[in-house]
């Protein structure tokens, strides 16, 4: 699989780097090291001593200094080797690790996979992570299927009446356009349905009362994988401000070819009387998981088999048949073919 | 591992096929899925949605209609898509399953695997499979070797003296010769044993009190790897008639090129007073079970690792040396071989 | 992985082989069986029989004999076909199994694999194996990890002071040169250090009492993987022969490309008194198992994933950092590509 590389991506939350803590994450099949420095910033080092390649994130760190768990030496926040501590305590001048840029922004941990300059700006804007306080349980699953399937899942969601059945769709929605804008390289997959039974979830967070609601289901996509979801219900007819929603963060890293980081986490609007509490988060938290690890994951895992082993079968890969539902899906596969013939024709 | 394509595959016994239910099952590196029609009719499709590959055995089926899992897409039992609940619901042409040539016979689902026109009468004559109640279980093993090491196995039955010694084989019976015939693509390998002591199982079937037998075990092998086995014993020197025996059926086909579906049964006949029952008959499933998959699987896939490794370490596979007692083998892969080369001209 | 051939390989040490028993044992990627004959002598076998490919350690043998566990048939210890016991009983002249030049010496069994004439003068001097009875218990661990990763780490044991912190080595013990010296192809590998605090182990054996001490870690290294370890502790400024120490054995053979046979001991000397019994000998044996297992092989085998995993993001490999401590590692690679090279010229 080939990776854009002149992109950023989201390798952590904030919170999974603590202090004096070494973790240890592959993001596009190279293994990187993440702490953070004795003066709060971030670092991601290649995991790899020079030496004789032990992970780094085997080793101990005190908040400046990276000692190797293997042969001790130690190298600082920018990659150098300070120390050697064995004889003479002569210092190789190849003895460096390659530190690669990153960026804190939203509460998460954004790494730049390029060879060109990094452009921060390109970081796609979450900035509902910022400020509300009625965001769930900061999520990081490890999915055991390629990050494209997975991006393909969320750009054509009419799979959630059936997959998420009652939980996040049903039979009610499906009478839905789909409609996708785009702008620059920021894709919008607009859907909606008017007076229909609401889904479980949201049914639980609005009246809980079973009554027909107005539904939309709006996702934002940027260039490789990151997804913001703007998702509701109100009463049929009124505006979307007297409803209930959330804002949903998808954020897919591919950790190798076949293995993918989602981190994801949702940020509730329009918050009930009664229906906000720690208790509430959580179960918003792990319904979604459920819906995630119990329900896409493993229909992924099998979609991606099924696709191995008829490629296999008949020696070449199939095309797939083509919906209206899937008008976002192409999209995003078409800017992205763009992408990345640009960067080898630069490179 | 090149399959002979054009010929007849069980992939399931028929009731294995429960109404209402998808029986995904892979054959020859292919996934499909195995249904049963509102008339009873067997079906076997491409295991496959046209629309984004998720296996339709992760799906719903009612009898007529099949709705795949993921985005709810229905076809009919002809593999044709009946239904796009999406939207405008517009189906593109494409939107097909490939249906695969089935038949029932003999309680047992017969698939073919090629392009030519399959022809019902290459379906070998397992018969007593239909009329006799005297057959154990239906047993379904899925063994983890090729399946041509199996067909090896059965071929060569001289391994019952060892692999099975005590009971289905033992010392007495090595001094046997093995005849071979063949008539068309049909294969009869035949071996006898005169006044010898009786192999455990069949002694419990015939007088139970170690007294000395003549036996028999004569398999007919047909491609590509269906064994009808003919064995028995009586006291010595009368006609077989007169003692008992059993017709087992051993019906092999890939998984994949490493793993085998193996279908196994056997119909007793001269059936001792006190010797019939369902205790007895479970009885023998299960002694039959423990050989196949006790004793015979772990040798087999040790032969196979054996063969694999020593073809690592010195760079190139070995021939095996050739017994008096391996002349059917080495005819069933000539006549495999020949089948093969023929479709490959052919193609 | 290129294997140098024309070598001693320990494969076993003499007490695993047992009398009637056969014992299977994949080394330089080739499965062969271990057997020892009805006059004591050790043999080595091909583990395979030239019929099907059963592995022979499937079979049965009772001192002479070898009977394959599949069709019976039976070898003498030379490899040689002596019994078919089917039908007429002929005997193809293929019907061998190649045996290979075993060795047993210092209660090891050496196999030469190559195919130039074995020379046991070859085989390095471990007679400290023969002659004391303060050896601890011949262990046999298998890593999974290639055998030149584990030569590395022991030839440079600056690493004790910092994966065995405090069992084997400590911070003391880092101000130290390493010598290297050859002679032949053998290589000794000198390290000392003077009045530092005694590690783990050695305080345990010695005075028991955290004194500083004067301690020295002397590694003999002969082609391809055997190393014989000097080790101890004396009072700082008194001679050797007045503290205690032991010899280490750590040979290492290949089983395959990635996993490693790894046979270790350690026999003592410089008893103090109260410091020898069963018990004292298995709880070094312990240590040093833990040493192994828990600290070595879970950093070699991350060293070998990172090497792996940087391997495919970049294409190439990468070159090592070297250090001064590393010039037994770079030594002992030298000699060796030095010999497999000229073995390849002869071939």
């Amino acid at each position: 699989m080939e990776f854009l590389r002149n992109a950023w991506y989201l390798v952590a939350w904030s919170g999974d780097v603590k202090p004096n803590e070494l973790l240890g994450r592959t993001v596009l099949e190279r293994p990187l090291v993440l702490l953070r420095g004795a003066e709060g910033d971030l670092v991601a080092l290649d995991d790899r001593c020079p030496h004789r390649f032990a992970p780094l994130s085997r080793g101990r760190f005190d908040g400046r200094t990276i000692a190797c768990g293997y042969h001790g030496l130690e190298f600082d926040t920018t990659g150098t080797c300070i120390r050697n501590p064995h004889g003479a305590g002569r210092i190789p001048r190849a003895a460096t690790v390659r530190r690669h840029p990153v960026v804190e922004r939203h509460g998460a941990v954004w790494l730049w996979a390029g060879d060109r300059e990094p452009d921060p700006s390109m970081i796609p804007d979450f900035s509902r992570l910022d400020t509300d306080d009625t965001t769930t349980r900061r999520d990081h699953l490890v999915m055991d299927v390629p990050y494209d399937l997975i991006v393909d899942n969320l750009l054509d969601c009419s799979h959630t009446s059936f997959l998420h059945d009652g939980i996040l769709g049903n039979e009610g929605m499906l009478d839905t356009a789909t409609e996708v804008t785009q702008v620059g390289t920021t894709i919008n997959v607009i859907r909606s349905s008017e007076s229909v039974p609401p889904p479980g979830m949201f049914d639980m967070l609005f009246h809980n009362d079973g009554a027909p609601v107005d539904t939309w289901t709006d996702f934002r996509w940027d260039p490789p994988s990151h997804l913001l979801l703007d998702v509701g219900v109100t009463a049929p007819g009124r505006p979307r401000e007297e409803g209930v929603g959330y804002f949903g963060t998808h954020i897919l890293t591919p950790e190798t070819s076949t293995t993918t980081h989602y981190f994801t986490t949702a940020s509730r609007w329009g918050v009930r009387p009664g229906t906000e509490s720690d208790e509430m988060r959580l179960k918003i938290s792990d319904m979604r998981r459920f819906a995630f690890e119990e329900q896409d994951e493993p229909m992924i895992r099998a979609q991606h088999a099924t696709i191995a082993a008829f490629a296999r079968a008949e020696g070449a890969p199939t095309r797939p048949v083509l919906l209206e539902t899937d008008s976002g899906v192409v999209r995003w596969h078409r800017i992205m073919d763009g992408l990345i013939a640009a960067e080898r024709r630069d490179a």
